[in-house]
């Protein structure tokens, strides 16, 4: 039994065009599962469906969604893709680790492309387990977005040999570490934690990275609540 | 000393665009000889420069041959792409396999791709020493001829580069985890976290484990102690 292949997630997708490359390019190497966050130009898109030659009819029903957030809420482990480094500690991974990562999680993954223009934002970056990046000819860069899913999507395809997963661990789905966060953030603001407001984004963001690389399991996200009740509670007796 | 990195021979392209798409793919990943056989629109091409995203400019110059023979004649080993199997004795290779035939040449390679049409006909897969075909999903087999140079070079290009390390991480020593496992472990059973005593190893084991996995670096196990003064001190006021 292996994993699923990941779901392929666009944020702030442009033009419908590359959407529909996006689609036919996945769809080549069997990946059938594509979300779609704040389409600029709308969907369902006619420019999308001439440029998929045919995928979407075949592929599981797009979803659209509002945020990020939302897109991964069911999700186990999330890699966010990005051009250029961030400055934020989480793994790196190329596209033939990554896909591995994805495939022995014990759960269902995903891969998150950003827009045409900006890719995707550090606050995306965030909510991801860890980065894939795709190495390029240092003198010349330009990759598309459908070219970026083509290459996942066919390490995917490669690399999709049934095996186990490496461990039996089962991360948690995201929206449950979310509502841990949310808990932590506003108990560490009650407790004057943020000493400097304009920097509470960057803290919450290392945290994140910090809990997110751990791949927390339900078991354990029930603990860091009981870990926040304990020591909420110890000044008090 | 590796051998060099295949040449791209196109023959019979038909649209300037696909040219220019395939010598934007093969750039980015920095195979910088193509050759055209033929070219149905004619030589330059104003939407072949349009689609190459300026890869022309740094590239080696374009060389445009009336026959695969000719391109080919000062080459050593050429493989041939084909997207369906036809009746010849050659070995067929999948893209891993053919770049390294390719780059364990003693001498010079090339990977020749047919038109968007009807690819390339069996006298000119002939000639070559070999073919080379991308696996794709059965029920859904749409690549372009952009596409099948990108994933060549891409193949090419990870089996040519050295390789970096994925991330400047640097974790904190042990014992400096372990002076904060310590903490957490006193502060929690202040607050009567540990509900059973005889439980209490294993809980902390399972909390140790989750921490572990994060490799949290030296900065990251001051955010923890202030994580914890945090809490702890919220009750308080």
């Amino acid at each position: 039994m292996s994993a699923p292949a990941p779901t392929i997630i666009l944020v702030d997708p442009q033009m419908g065009e590359n959407i529909g490359a996006a689609a036919r390019a996945m769809f080549n190497f069997g990946l059938d599962e594509l979300r779609i966050v704040r389409p600029r130009d709308g969907w369902p898109s006619e420019p999308a469906e001439a440029n998929a030659a045919g995928a979407f009819t075949a592929m599981k029903p797009i979803t659209v969604h509002e945020s990020l957030q939302d897109a991964i809420a069911d999700l186990h482990f999330v890699l966010a893709t990005t051009a250029r480094p961030r400055d934020m500690v989480k793994p790196v991974y190329e596209p033939p680790a990554a896909i591995k990562a994805c495939l022995d999680t014990n759960g269902r993954s995903a891969i998150v492309f950003g827009g045409e223009r900006a890719g995707l934002t550090n606050d995306d970056v965030a909510l991801c387990h860890g980065i894939i990046t795709i190495p390029t000819n240092p003198d010349f860069s330009s990759l598309n977005l459908g070219q970026a899913v083509l290459l996942v999507a066919w390490e995917c395809f490669k690399n999709h040999t049934p095996h186990t997963p490496a461990t039996e661990h089962q991360p948690a789905e995201h929206a449950k570490i979310e509502e841990f966060f949310v808990r932590l953030e506003g108990e560490l603001a009650d407790g004057h934690f943020f000493k400097a407001p304009e920097l509470r984004p960057t803290v919450m963001r290392n945290i994140r990275n910090l809990f997110l690389r751990g791949m927390p399991s339900d078991q354990e996200i029930r603990t860091l609540h009981g870990v926040i009740s304990a020591l909420n509670g110890s000044k008090k007796s």
